[in-house]
């Protein structure tokens, strides 16, 4: 069995960047993998800009009455030159005329009886924007692999870029497991339980950013188990499976993988809850995960192995993030043989806590939890104030 | 000028909870808000369950030779008692017979030349999952106004919640103003920028799980302005304006809300960037925000005020959270007289760090930027070291 960081890494490893791009309107890219290097086609500020509104003169001139010779709103070309005790009154946003090297705000200034401008303070800052101080035309704005965010979207439009290439999606293929399943809008009878797993997977498919294609639960035959493998592994980027991955005498779940040419990488991994998770190739072009059926092992490993995979193959540089916090409650187990995977919640003191939580069966512990926090082999207690990394759910 | 606390009270306060719900389809519901409690109508375990691939026996029989008297895959009815020194050999998720009281696991048995079973250790957990002892039926498992997250679906499967109520989407309108905007796709003239408000505020609406409408880019005349802002008002539920608010003589726009009829609670913030941020009500059931034109304050203002009143609309519990993380860089400013918002990056050694950061239209600072932390009224200074509380963006 191998540890829970060699897994992680052969499964970024095993990762090839076949991904087709496509291009998409900047708007409709929230969220998305950028393909490509974006740079600058103009300058910013393309010109001298007011900061502020007020009036624009020569900084030597403050102290004197001002003569106001234009007046001049964001989007206008000035059409006079500041010259001595002139100035121009001026928005935000608009071009600085020449001759002038101030911006004086409007809210510290009085007007004179005679309609001239009398500027209240001693001392000014310019109030200028320069001239390409933020962004040079050609200069690199957006780095290809981001995830794109509302911030990203505005950087794109202030440049032009109004069709950015972006990563495919990922296809991944969802089949549970189990011959106690029924789907959820049925009543399951008194040896069944309903389908959890499969919907479940959806979303956090649709969260990582990728396109989930559901085959509903499969017929627990050897026939029908390695058909729909087959068909799932030729239709899909990425096939996860649920069930059927323990010691049970009816997992026959790995042993179909490989006659359907599958390479297995792993079996097994030494995590709580988790332990039973497969992870095979096929082709060097499809990856297949053999989840576990309990809905929070399933969940777990979901987020925790194939969500980063899934932006690996996106070739999104950030793979999710940890953040450190420390602990506002103990946490103790008996056993210490496999790394433990455990959900807290983030409270607005700055510390998490452990939710209650029966075991891999007991997905209600998921319904109040923020996080997952890790507690490593050999390590039997995590102490108050003790720094973990949290992984945010 | 009011705090930005008072701001956020006044914003929060206003919101009449007047939005319709609707049901949905609970895979399609991941990111809406439930708008009903969801109760069990199931015993969950509805059997005692195995939690391992193993043999359900007597406990009192372990040391003795078992006698395999059923296989017993999980979906199935057990149709044998397990009397002394017999076991049934189950698989994981398996209703444990009648008789047994524990499951050895099977990585702990050996078989005897005549196809017994003998267990290698001296002692076992019951290894059973016990009818109903994570939920009883008719008890609540989610309760209104969260945020539906994969786990939630997962319990809503289990449930058969198959068509959960939830909040409808506010439609929010966006209007951008500024005679020197135009659209992203045109290359600007040497007075002009190109509007990069609009679709940074549109993504930042879908990101809230709500809906934008854009109605470009106002014509800078009373007229036009409102119209546009009329029509707005009659559309959504609530109208973003961007620029157009502070105090040069172009920026009506104050004064057009209050014709159109819109009762304005506030016109500015002491805060930095977005001080010109105007709110107001219309008719009592429509809301109005007036944000900057400059894209990081608007950018801000609509996470840190705008946001939390679209969860709010929508009756979510649960407002955007902050956590508390130290810093790990300084930071300092001249002027204390408004609170400030800076972008930070969380870094993966528990620490913020504030980004370069040129002023409100340097959107490019918001680029690698992580999260928002302010600095209080009269305090000039974060020092290295010092708790600050982050707003993940």
């Amino acid at each position: 069995m191998i540890t829970f960081e060699e897994a992680f890494e052969i499964v970024q490893n095993a990762a090839k960047l076949t991904l087709k791009t496509e291009r998409v309107h900047f708007i409709d890219s929230l969220g998305r993998i950028l393909a490509e290097d974006i740079f600058s086609d103009i300058n910013m500020p393309p010109f001298d800009k007011s900061a502020m509104d007020g009036f624009a003169c020569r900084k030597q001139d403050i102290g004197n009455e001002l003569k106001i010779i234009e007046v001049l709103p964001a989007g206008s070309i000035p059409k006079k030159n500041v010259g001595k005790n002139q100035c121009v009154k001026i928005m935000t946003g608009a071009i600085i005329p020449e001759g002038a090297d101030c911006v004086l705000m409007v809210e510290y200034t009085d007007e004179t009886p005679d309609g001239n401008v009398w500027y209240t303070k001693k001392s000014t800052n310019t109030n200028i924007c320069y001239y390409a101080e933020d962004i040079k035309k050609g200069e690199l704005v957006l780095s290809k692999d981001i995830e794109i965010k509302p911030q990203h979207i505005a950087v794109m439009a202030s440049v032009g870029a109004v069709q950015p290439l972006v990563s495919m999606k990922p296809r991944i293929g969802i089949i549970s497991t189990g011959n106690e399943l029924v789907e959820p809008d049925l009543i399951p009878s008194s040896s069944q339980i309903r389908n959890s797993n499969g919907a479940q997977l959806a979303a956090q498919v649709v969260r990582a950013g990728a396109i989930p294609n559901y085959y509903g639960i499969a017929v627990d035959t050897r026939e029908a188990t390695f058909s729909v493998i087959t068909q799932a592994l030729n239709e899909n980027d990425v096939v996860l499976l649920t069930g059927g991955v323990s010691m049970g005498d009816f997992d026959f779940v790995p042993e179909i993988m490989i006659e359907t040419g599958v390479d297995i990488k792993f079996r097994s991994i030494a995590v709580q809850p988790g332990k039973p998770t497969i992870f095979g190739t096929f082709q060097n072009t499809t990856y297949i995960f053999g989840l576990p059926g309990n809905p929070v092992s399933s969940y777990t490993q979901f987020e925790l192995l194939v969500r980063p995979f899934i932006s690996r193959l996106m070739n999104n540089s950030h793979l999710p993030k940890t953040i450190k916090i420390p602990m506002g409650g103990e946490y103790r187990r008996r056993k210490s043989e496999r790394k433990s995977f455990i959900p807290v919640t983030i409270s607005s003191d700055g510390k998490v806590y452990p939710v209650e939580y029966h075991g891999s069966a007991h997905i209600h512990s998921y319904v109040f939890a923020d996080g997952i926090v890790s507690i490593e082999i050999g390590k039997e207690k995590l102490e108050i104030g003790e720094l973990v990394d949290v992984r945010q759910i």
